[in-house]
């Protein structure tokens, strides 16, 4: 049984509201055996009164030892089995720059790399190239013609653009071209299955054309396409769980993955107070509204304990402008943990807090990794987070007579 | 989705060591309300140690409230889904004395009997015949001969011996001959499904011609047949976790179990002393190594609450030989809980110690079933352990982008 068969035949419409507040990477780790976690660390004074609130517990972002990378982490939590929906990496690069990709389209994630005159690869991201260089080689790739399908090719960042194949019989499972080694040549785009072979061909003929139309470049004269992959298929937040969504996000990638589940992407913030502004100012419209943070994942990465405890400080400041708002629900956990000390996504479970009026009481009374471990909540799976936020939404009615 | 897939598919190879040190049978109860189990009344100061180093939890063997045998016991721990995963008694006992079942095999547990004039059952364990005694008559068994079908009989201890037919369309379904009563006839070995018509042919032949093989024998003049099984195809730890395994265990079970797997046994311990030699001495050869421990099982089973507590004690003292190797990973568990109280095996989640520097710490103290309640494994089904341990290890990659 598909939880979303559950979720939409017992779905209650009402006017409860619920915020999912996600600290990307917020579980954490101590630096020195028995010492305190970044989390731990952090004063949270309002975090913590949303736990004295509300209900604790552990989220498992997949499956007990699993690292999750932001596409399933985020899955999960939408309540979408992460293993049951996976997003290939070039349909979440195309998502994360906003392009909305449709039934028809596969697409590819592709670095510009520079090759010698004998077509061997020197360096694989062409001296990683500035975005200032890089967007007009990319834009200079859209006069590439191929017949019977619609090529759009889109800039992203320093060696990176997107392409995106619109067309008939074009399955998405297509081998990488980027050998992963210099002193080589490229790799030709291989089907992996007979659906994909049309790809691989209109692939292939992308790649001669786009690599002419570089031949005069210095900066980049050619490059490689890996990750490529169909539209995901995934039902919406309003089919499954009969609510209007919203995503206030800063950075394209969570945006992406919001769009991927029918969330509507509002306002353009850069900071978090600007998130909250928005959220403020678009509270009437909607039913849902996921909040991301970034910023609690890239100290984490860069291994800056002190730095992501100032982050989680930050993250903390904020809260009160979510209460004033008074939602019916108000969710607070991380899509997986990137503790310090591996400076890496990790597979240890996240805080996590539910508030509501509706919340059974444990005994936490500070938001922490040792502390959530006794919260009402249990260890659960990420999936399970949007089926708790509806029933503490009243949102959800009886299964069975 | 079947985690293998996902432990294939997010496979790392690296250096980092991996010790699953498994008591068998170790948790327990109380013999009185109120009281403390046997794990709990032990002395384990290097157990608990590790309890304050790492992190714990309690292990569901197969699902809440299944009491599992050895088997699906091991099978849970090494990784392998034991409702997906079944193995045949008979292939267990063969695999348990050595014998390396292969696709066309088909193994039977036999017990040498003893039958009146008539052909009743006198005694279905001929008198628990010795060793001495029985040994010579499973290798008169041998003279058997069946056309298209390679005979093996394999001698095991007391009145138990192995029989394995080997050949084309033998399926492992057939019923025991064993009426598990005396006074009456042995049964008919009856086929179960139409795959398995012809082992219980052959396996009627076999019974024909054994007996009148020991017709002039009175130690024992007949045997059943019992626990008929194809050989189980499970895939190797080297397969599913790029693993070189050893396992290090004094008893034919525990390293049928193993070899099952994939893992090489090594060494001929005979003493808990001497596995920890073995594995001092083989330390440079593998990833991965089980080490069985079997009498915390059997004093449970004999009810003997005080030997069970020394029998841990024992083990306790055996950890700083294993600690002494700096292991990225030292697991420390059980397959099922064996409460002298019950003399059985049982249901109740075995306390387990996952310690590695990337352990997060929760406020375990002591090594005990009630402590381990609030450990930070919380209680997950054995099948998860083995991720977890490769997660610990660094021997995971991270799942999606």
């Amino acid at each position: 049984m598909d939880m979303h068969q559950l979720t939409r035949e017992l779905n209650v419409r009402n006017g409860n509201k619920i915020v999912m507040l996600v600290a990307d990477g917020l579980g954490g780790l101590p630096m020195q055996s028995q010492g305190l976690t970044e989390l731990e660390t952090a004063k949270t004074p309002h975090l913590d009164r949303l736990v004295n609130e509300g209900t604790c517990g552990l989220s498992i972002p997949v499956k007990p030892g699993i690292s999750p990378g932001s596409g399933p982490g985020h899955l999960g939590l939408f309540g979408y089995d992460p293993l049951q929906y996976r997003i290939g990496r070039g349909a979440l690069e195309a998502t994360g720059i906003g392009f909305h990709l449709g039934p028809q389209d596969v697409a590819i994630r592709c670095n510009f790399c520079t090759l010698d005159g004998d077509g061997k690869i020197i360096d694989r991201r062409a001296g990683r190239i500035s975005t200032e260089q890089s967007a007009p080689l990319a834009i200079r790739l859209r006069e590439v013609s191929l017949p019977g399908i619609e090529v759009f090719v889109e800039p992203v960042k320093e060696h990176r653009f997107v392409v995106v194949l619109r067309g008939d019989g074009l399955g998405g499972d297509v081998a990488d071209t980027d050998p992963q080694a210099t002193g080589v040549p490229l790799l030709d785009p291989i089907p992996q299955n007979d659906a994909s072979q049309r790809t691989a061909e209109v692939a292939a003929e992308f790649a001669r054309q786009g690599v002419a139309l570089l031949a005069d470049q210095s900066a980049a004269n050619a490059f490689s396409m890996r990750g490529f992959s169909a539209s995901p298929s995934l039902p919406s937040f309003e089919d499954v769980y009969g609510l209007r969504a919203a995503a206030i996000a800063v950075y394209p990638m969570y945006k992406g993955l919001a769009k991927l589940v029918g969330m509507d992407i509002v306002g353009d913030a850069k900071t978090l107070d600007e998130q909250m502004e928005i959220l403020t100012a678009r509270w009437e419209e909607y039913d849902f509204f996921f909040i991301h943070f970034k910023y609690t994942d890239s100290t984490g990465e860069d291994g800056d304990f002190d730095a992501k405890v100032k982050r989680i400080e930050e993250f903390d400041a904020a809260i009160p402008q979510v209460t004033a708002l008074d939602p019916s629900v108000t969710i607070v956990t991380g899509d997986h943990s990137t503790p310090s000390l591996l400076k890496a996504h990790s597979w240890h479970p996240v805080p996590t807090i539910i508030t509501s009026a509706e919340c059974r009481p444990d005994r936490c009374t500070t938001f922490g990794e040792a502390d959530c471990l006794h919260g009402g909540l249990g260890q659960f799976e990420a999936k399970y987070l949007m089926p708790l936020a509806l029933a503490h939404a009243g949102r959800m009615g009886k299964y069975g007579a």
